[in-house]
């Protein structure tokens, strides 16, 4: 699946990078597009299809994303947002409990009253795009260091997005585009009263498991309900999805809006070989080795499964999909092709008189490789949801001391109201999953320091580190939501006095948290500016007929629904209802195989035909699970939730040969509603009040 | 459970380590004794027991070593092998098809003629000891470098075990002992015709599997018996031990003879702090990693399920061993005696004119560390099969030019039995298990090297880790006994014509192998001698009261059965035959909890209350698996299978505090037999002709 791409997992990799940008000219039905610089040349040529403005500005006020990392849609004019389970599944954990497993069992809420509240989340629906990009880059005095350009960037992004919040009220976000070749400010309208309507069962929502994701035929109802509220009502959507009356057919133009996290397809060949070298193979060692401990918590049965297994399916996914990225970077013709657009690019610099002073960006960006080679095993933090508070807090009370503009970044004023949310979520912490990641986040720490790293010694205070994991989280009162706004409203002194014991492992730790931050900061610095310049030779090389890399803001992409051939055989581009069952009876209906009881008992009542999961050629990466597919009509035709095991290599890499984005199609949705779940109100709320988009 | 020692997986470990040597005076029932040094006065003062030659001699005769790495013990007059089901588990596989899982349900031969031949097993029966540390040290000439000083001793163990085996016909080991302070020769008969008599379904056998590993209580039927034999009839082994009526009381005192695989309990604290910070960390990762993809392998079930099950069940035994001897090392409390020690004894070394000169040998330790981190990461093999019997003839072929006394030592004459048998062996191997294990190898490769290192470019071809693997696996003939014999045949030339991919992949490889062998050697060879150094210290410091480190050759270890407290709460030493079915009950008999068919239709033919698994604390270690639990009357009472997790710091650190051997209890073995089993050949084989043994 694609996994929501800001989960905790994520993150832990996601710290690492600094922006990126495009590789060159798209070729074929490439691309990430932006909605304020759409292909619409390209879309003509190819499809004979042009959207207007009315089109995009519909589809974009449509679009949902989950700020824990995800996409989704509006389709009804009631707030309804159709995403992903596995985009749900955070919060079918956190309402879940040891005596009412949602996240297993499914739900349905019969009456907008039994909707329930998420504890966290927060959607955010784009409304505006506004290029900045001349006064960030303006705001940087010629002949800055890295660290002087790097504060007056971040000073005046901060200033574009206060005024932005104070004049709209609107969440405003500056983003950074083509690596730091042009900043857009994004504003968005936020929803953070969100409530569950729907989830089926884990059984069918992960029909497969480990096993069968990433891998297709595919039968997944991968689909979870919420409802935007406003006020305490819910939210008036006027701009939403129809419903398509059949869905796409074979060889038909679909869009994909959604929030792609990350790729890497600007990436030098020397920032590819870091990847290959060193960053991948230490985050893959980190994901097996996570895999491996939430197994082991997971083997004492019942609760402890429960608690571990939301996580260790995002752990698993994030582990298939990186031992296809480090495969494809292993493989050296993946390189051929990459070297040769390289040395042309470099060799068009170097002969232009314009962009000569470009022509050491290249090898700026392989020596960042080097540095960013020496601090790859170096980190000042560690892994627990209590820890992690613990830092905020012990980071946020110092911050909050600075001027918004000169904070780190994540503690800004703008941001403020999203931060908040997540330090003070009521979202339930599991003590004895909080004591192994804790002494499993220990251990190692020690292993890459080295056991006589006098931090070590400070951490562990005499004790191994299991019995002081157990320590640190069984003393600790940051469980209880008050006692963190108590230590916040404290300030630093009382922070600094707080015997709270996570605290103080915070706040030891904060000179290297300090010293590792400021060199990453540093080094993305040097690497926007690097890519900044790139990006430059780049438009001037192809034009704008190109796109960003991801960066989990809303891009349109675009493709056909399409077969393909794997191993000599055709792979169909269909798979139905009935065939569910037929893939069940093939693995002996033995877990993770085994379709629910529902669907046992309303197999009569469904219609085996319907198609259910379907493949196209659209451009999609992690962070696009939940993103509606739309016909030209601008119709909601199904929902991708994951790319085929060809697709891997996306991060770096397009093709349309044999990787696919893999959806749930939009009849199969409507009639395992109807058929399965009886979920009347629903599938009258969808089915009804379609409203046609514009198209030409 | 303690893991046989000398699997495919430990091997990869096992590579890496010289031998060691005891950390000084034994305290309690610590110690894995010499058969010609056994601890008669510790015993008598302890236990009141002192045991006679004659003793000691039928208990080491009736003592069998699994050389796949694991223990055993002759029961009966005819050739009659006990050991565990995780012992025999590797053949287990072997003798296991498709269509007859062995391993899984089990097997009994009900006749003689039923018996199956194990295709590559040897058994070694240890028959005399012999000390020849002056012989060995006497060929070291004053002042030789460390490579003139590893030739040359390389070259005289070789003419030792050369002579003796052409003096005797006995399998003869020079096996190096307290780190190289001591060396003696060993000789064995060998039984290489060995035939599975009773094996109990995988269910039982693991009962609880990776959850219950390493835990107590335990309830396990981990236990296998295989025949001896010779000139085509069973083996008349006139040294047997006779089975207890009733096992051993609480309390009482027990004997372990078994052959302990390795142990760290000389290694100075630098040497220690290395496994820690570097050798342990990489393992681990290893393991996890090897974890993952067998796991994955699995998942394509049936088939794919079995060929990766006992491979995993290794490799997660070793994953949690290893975590909990990281987790110790990684306490400081396990450094704070080991250093106190380490300075008393560096202390009076220091001020004794005699073994002033052996003052540096622990810095020359740590400066072996150092160098040993450099080469962590490096090595210039594969991860299969296939290609482990390439590399064997590529090397075989070049070393077989040379005197014995000169090769490699794994080529030298006098094992060229067992290396043949190995290299022979009809055991199946399977493809695509070849081609997942053999891509993974090249890719851990990539990455331990960096994609551009050239001997990437020379082992990839320009293909992905996985297409390579899958070329190589598809186009090698080597899964074919006769070509594999036609190659070695065909000698250097014909093996330098060969157009077998894998062989020819071996070749490429050839220099950076000897390059790391040469390094290996000679850092092997310093450790030896500072090791040695070290011992002469410790020697002259405790006298003979002391034991060398595990070498996986026969020990005596000894102790009570005793139960231990946890958590405040008291651990009994005993587990009945009935607490099976409640343990089951538990955890809702669902797998691993789910005893076998032939279980629950015996339940009421079963003595409830019959002991099942009981804890001694007896001195033990991986390769200790199947070793005899004998009481003073030398009689059997039990078999070793594991040690419970707080035993696991064992390698560097034994205590009788909460640390534990588990063993299961002769009754139990006897009772299943016949109540379950119907194995009434074997009841009466095991029962009658008793032969008891002298003591005093």
């Amino acid at each position: 699946m694609r996994y929501r791409s800001h989960s905790g997992v994520w993150m832990v990799m996601a710290m690492w990078v600094a922006g990126a940008g495009s590789a060159g000219r798209a070729r074929g039905d490439e691309g990430m597009w932006l909605f304020n610089d759409l292909p619409k040349a390209a879309l003509r040529e190819r499809h004979g299809f042009e959207p207007t403005d009315e089109w995009a500005k519909h589809v974009m006020l449509a679009s949902v994303r989950f700020n824990s990392g995800g996409s989704a849609s509006f389709v009804s004019p009631q707030g309804l947002v159709l995403t992903n389970h596995h985009v749900g599944a955070d919060t079918l954990q956190k309402v879940s409990t040891a005596e009412r497993n949602i996240y297993r069992d499914g739900f349905y809420a019969r009456t907008p009253e039994e909707e329930i509240a998420a504890p966290d989340l927060e959607l955010n629906q784009l409304v505006s795009i506004e290029d900045v990009t001349e006064r960030v880059t303006g705001a940087v005095p010629a002949g800055a260091s890295p660290s002087e350009a790097f504060a007056a960037r971040r000073a005046v992004m901060d200033r574009i997005e206060s005024e932005s919040l104070q004049a709209t009220g609107l969440r405003s976000d500056v983003v950074t585009l083509y690596g730091g070749g042009r900043y857009h400010l994004y504003r968005y309208r936020k929803y953070t009263d969100v409530r569950l309507v729907f989830a089926p069962e884990a059984a069918t929502g992960f029909f497969g498991g480990d096993a069968d994701n990433f891998e297709y035929p595919r039968y997944c109802l991968d689909i979870c309900l919420f409802r935007a509220y406003e006020n305490g009502k819910p939210a008036n959507t006027e701009h939403h999805l129809a419903w398509s009356a059949d869905g796409a057919g074979d060889g038909e133009l679909i869009f994909v809006s959604g929030n792609p996290g990350r790729t890497r397809r600007i990436y030098t060949v020397a920032a590819l070989k870091h990847q290959r070298d060193v960053r991948f193979p230490l985050t893959l060692d980190f994901l097996r080795r996570r895999e491996i401990l939430l197994q082991q918590y997971g083997l004492g049965g019942g609760e402890f499964e429960r608690q571990a297994r939301d996580d260790l399916f995002g752990v698993q996914n994030s582990r298939k999909a990186y031992v296809g990225m480090l495969g494809g970077l292993q493989n050296p013709a993946t390189f051929v092709a990459k070297e040769a657009a390289e040395k042309d690019l470099r060799a068009r610099v170097d002969s232009d008189a314009a962009l000569k002073k470009h022509a050491d960006a290249w090898t700026r960006v392989e020596e960042i490789q080097a540095r960013r080679t020496q601090a790859a095993r170096e980190s000042a933090s560690f892994n627990s949801r209590l820890y992690g508070i613990a830092e905020t807090i012990a980071q946020l009370v110092v911050e909050d001391r600075k001027p918004s503009s000169q904070r780190l970044r994540e503690f800004r004023d703008s941001a403020r109201a999203s931060l908040e949310q997540d330090l003070y979520s009521p979202a339930p912490i599991h003590g004895e999953l909080e004591k192994t990641l804790l002494a499993d986040s220990i251990g190692l720490f020690i292993e890459r320091r080295g056991g006589d790293h006098p931090l070590v010694a400070a951490v562990l205070q005499g004790k191994g580190p299991e019995e002081r994991a157990s320590e640190l989280i069984g003393k600790t009162k940051l469980g209880d939501i008050e006692a963190r706004r108590a230590l916040v409203k404290s300030g630093p002194d009382g922070v600094a006095r707080s015997d709270d014991p996570l605290i103080q492992l915070a706040r030891s730790m904060n000179d290297e948290y300090r010293r590792l931050r400021t060199i990453q900061d540093e080094l993305n610095e040097l690497e926007t500016q690097a890519y900044a310049a790139i990006s430059e030779c780049l438009f001037a090389a192809h034009g704008t007929g190109t796109y960003p890399d991801a960066t989990f803001t809303l891009r349109l992409a675009f493709g056909t629904v399409k077969g393909y051939t794997e191993n000599g055989q055709a792979v169909a581009p269909w798979t139905t209802l009935g065939g569910a069952f037929e893939h069940e009876a093939r693995h002996q209906a033995k877990d993770p195989w085994l379709l629910p009881k529902s669907w046992h008992e309303a197999k009569d009542q469904i219609k085996a035909d319907t198609p259910y999961n379907f493949v196209c050629t659209a451009d999609i990466i992690g962070g696009n699970s939940g993103s509606p597919v739309l016909n030209r009509q601008g119709e909601f035709v199904g929902i991708i939730f994951d790319g085929n095991i060809q697709s891997l290599t996306a991060d770096y890499y397009y093709s349309d040969e044999v990787s696919r984005a893999v959806a749930v199609h939009s009849s199969a949705i409507r009639e395992t509603l109807r058929a399965v779940y009886h979920a009347d109100r629903i599938v009258e709320e969808i089915g009804g009040a379609a409203k046609p988009a514009e198209s030409k």
